[in-house]
């Protein structure tokens, strides 16, 4: 509800001052003002995702850009590495573009290992491999620093990354990694409101997208790229939400600093987790926490959707499990603007409401 | 500019409740009370375009539904009626996502006739039609009260069009006129912000997209259908900018009136032809006339983009010809919430511009 302290894995809390960013006036897309605009975001996202490569600013969800991926990326096969409801949904998005897709299938709050990866790699030329980062689901990051020595080995499959609900609230590393698509959107460790997507895309992904047929217009990396060249996106932007990019960027990189928002991710990540293993374990296995979110495993006996109930009650939405996991876990979204003093107060409010809502032992 | 009184043919001239509507704090998009909203705005829409189809909510710019359109609409065959910028982009649209694209070419400034439309119908089998009612780059009209009932002959071709530029300034009669796809994006004549774009769904196009192979995700009208029988969309929505919209359908459709709106536009359209021909021809054929926005043919040895930097300097922007068109004719759009007064000012500052820049007769 609104005037919730919003503790889900996004949209998450936005700052007054960033939702006031959206209130300046509009101005027209092709002119100068715009173009300065457009590089200035694009010019700090490259410091924020460590790389060189081109960045496209998208008037999409997210999902937009893992379509991007596939229409540009895939000419017959991809290897979707999947390990919950977002990894599956790229999957989905291959075959419902006519592509071809072998899963590799991880267990719901695991991760993709090198051994498995490299595996499937030796099996079969894939053009794409997908992973997702932090799978929003569960909360589970892959260990992208060992995945990404594998990925190297195969240089003619293209490397496509989602970072989702991990951008903005860990380091991300795209040239390092070898990434060659990078995707994510705004309204989750960004803490800006839903509705533009940002992606890198490498020299690599370029060039294969100039093999690849009927790519159509929307997602088009080459025609993206036309207007990328000229500061400008091919089609009309979301400019009210660009003017609150460009602020919350210049907040991050310049006043708090991205090194002190990192550790803020990761004091939060530590409180509410000391906290909630009193009551509960974590649903995912712990060599793949990401600092974002957190997963907790309900009894089978707690009532989650009540438990969840009360705590909105006294102003805090947490979520539910996402699909299959739902009323059998919930989920802390500890990520973008929030404060430690707020997840201070998220637990000193919940903890008599755990406590209540835990079975009583005999 | 900021701060210029925008007129180009969109984005708009936003008013300060708008722009502010935006700063509503987030909520999450899968909770009831998100559904409320998504319920209001689809309900009001559907009033709008006097339909009662389906109403999708997309997080993409009207372009993208011109390629849902086409990857839900169309088998193998598309007619497209070019007749500028916009009409042939959605041709581009067809044909980059491997569709077989037939244009019927007209004239820049002219529109469509029954006569053409019925010779191209019965020349071959179609699966769908597009038009672009009012061509953002000309300001031409098609006479779709001549055009809907010969589609109305041809009930297996989808009849698809483009609202751009004058929903919210005309009247749209979607149901009345037999479209099966009309989309529209927010930042024209409704005068909201930028970055989201609406579409009605006829139950024929829904039942024509479940015949159709390889329609993608993210424009998908079955995935988008299934998510707005729950009052959501498939994807994060653009929550904010929702916000803005249904502020912006109240005011228009409870202070101000539809009849009231339309009447505005029709004035302001009249008031800048009225003085305007005093100086400059209509670029646009008279009977292709919208009220949404002016396309004036400039002399030979007038210098349009120096006239439209002195506008510019005394703080009105108007926007340069298309395309092939530029520095050969200027626009002016006169849409949204502009108001009368606003285009006597502009009148009243320009007047003196128009004349010194004029060639002076020997």
């Amino acid at each position: 509800m609104k005037n919730q302290v919003l503790l889900i894995p996004g949209p998450t809390y936005v700052r007054p001052q960033t939702l006031r960013a959206q209130t300046g006036t509009l101005i027209g897309h092709r002119g100068q003002e715009y173009r300065n605009l457009h590089r200035r975001i694009v010019e700090q996202l490259r410091f924020f995702l460590n790389t060189k490569a081109d960045i496209f600013i998208l008037p999409s969800s997210a999902s937009g850009c893992m379509e991007a991926a596939i229409r540009n990326g895939v000419k017959q096969n991809v290897l979707c590495l999947v390990n919950g409801a977002f990894s599956e949904r790229w999957a989905e998005i291959a075959a419902m573009n006519g592509k071809k897709v072998d899963r590799l299938e991880i267990p719901l709050g695991k991760a993709p290992t090198p051994k498995l990866l490299k595996e499937k790699l030796q099996s079969k030329t894939y053009d794409a491999v997908t992973l997702v980062l932090s799978e929003t689901s569960t909360g589970a990051r892959a260990p992208i620093e060992k995945l990404a020595p594998i990925m190297k080995k195969y240089p003619k499959t293209l490397f496509c990354v989602d970072g989702v609900s991990i951008t903005g609230g860990e380091p991300i590393n795209v040239d390092e990694w070898g990434i060659d698509v990078f995707l994510f959107g705004t309204q989750k460790a960004l803490a800006l409101p839903p509705g533009i997507a940002f992606m890198s895309v490498s020299e690599k992904a370029l060039e294969k997208a100039q093999t690849i047929k009927n790519r159509g217009f929307y997602f088009d990396f080459l025609t993206l790229k036309k207007a990328a060249d000229k500061q400008q996106t091919p089609v009309t932007p979301p400019i009210t939400l660009l003017y609150a990019t460009i602020h919350q960027l210049d907040y991050i990189l310049n006043q708090e600093t991205l090194k002190k928002r990192f550790l803020r991710h990761a004091q939060m990540a530590k409180m509410v987790r000391d906290w909630g293993k009193n009551y509960f374990s974590l649903f995912t296995n712990k060599n793949y926490l990401v600092n974002t979110l957190t997963t907790f495993k309900t009894p089978s006996n707690f009532n989650t959707e009540h438990f969840l109930k009360i705590c909105q009650n006294q102003g805090f939405e947490l979520a539910n499990g996402y699909g299959d996991l739902k009323n059998k876990t919930f989920r802390i979204g500890h990520m973008g603007d929030h404060s430690l003093e707020t997840i201070k107060l998220m637990i000193t409010t919940l903890t008599p409401l755990v406590e209540n809502s835990l079975p009583q032992p005999l």
